[in-house]
């Protein structure tokens, strides 16, 4: 293998769209997924990225990607990297392409000052929790992210 | 009352500062704060803004506040509203304060074309659970944050 990892440009959309609906796959959750490719160019690579992607290369096939931003946290008042996706082809796994691409993200966290990095799991992921827990990740069990959208957002927008 | 909601400018670093505390004592994590006054105001009210602000006013005296950011979300190729701290003083509580610092967001994230509003919740503090459901917010139960900090960060980094 010869992996590389490298910053995504606005001509790797299309191969990170490709991504998002193979995670969303494994994750169950496809029917979630209404990106488009016009839409990801704009919001990752237009005038105000809102994200930022690193993909890794087996050679010149790409085999995986994660996507990250910066949260906020005020106990610490530093901003922290919070990893929104992280995927492997399901071919490449068991090959320390996931745990590369978490590294270069605790390098760039690292750099950058800041004090954490943070992602969520499906609690039924087990090999990916024990991957993550190897790493000395700890789960923080005792929060429950919670979800306002569609009309029930509108509502309390406009109420 | 005499409800007013503001953002927040550098002048009110000192009064975050004290509702950051205070939440982090209702929550039982006072240990964990080390944000000075000096590094919330860098990086609140900086040259590179990480967060903003919006306080809640009874008259002239400040009873709460909500500090939030923006996350992504790939499935949507959009930018959300994450609300990090939701705080109101104890002695305010039960006046509709929340309620009217949740609207602000709300209305903050669908004037910005945000698709979500998200923040996370003790799982033992039913009160505030049993506000958000009724808001129409959904429990986001299978999903379980990892976290990491310190050396463990560090030493994936260099490693």
């Amino acid at each position: 293998m010869n992996l590389q990892l490298r910053p995504a440009t606005a001509a790797d959309t299309g191969t990170i769209l490709r991504f998002i609906r193979a995670l969303a796959e494994y994750e169950r959750l496809s029917g979630e997924v209404v990106a488009t490719e016009a839409q990801l160019r704009e919001t990752l690579f237009g005038e105000r990225p809102q994200a930022e992607v690193v993909l890794a290369f087996d050679g010149e096939e790409p085999v995986g990607f994660a996507l990250y931003f910066h949260n906020y946290s005020t106990f610490l008042a530093r901003r922290g990297l919070y990893l929104e996706d992280l995927f492997v082809l399901p071919e490449h796994r068991g090959r320390g392409i996931g745990k590369a691409l978490l590294k270069e993200l605790a390098r760039i966290a690292v750099a950058r000052g800041c004090g954490r990095l943070e992602w969520a799991v499906l609690d039924w992921n087990e090999p990916a929790r024990r991957f993550y827990e190897s790493l000395g990740a700890r789960p923080l069990q005792e929060w429950v992210v919670h979800r306002l959208s569609g009309t029930a957002l509108e509502k309390l927008a406009a109420g």
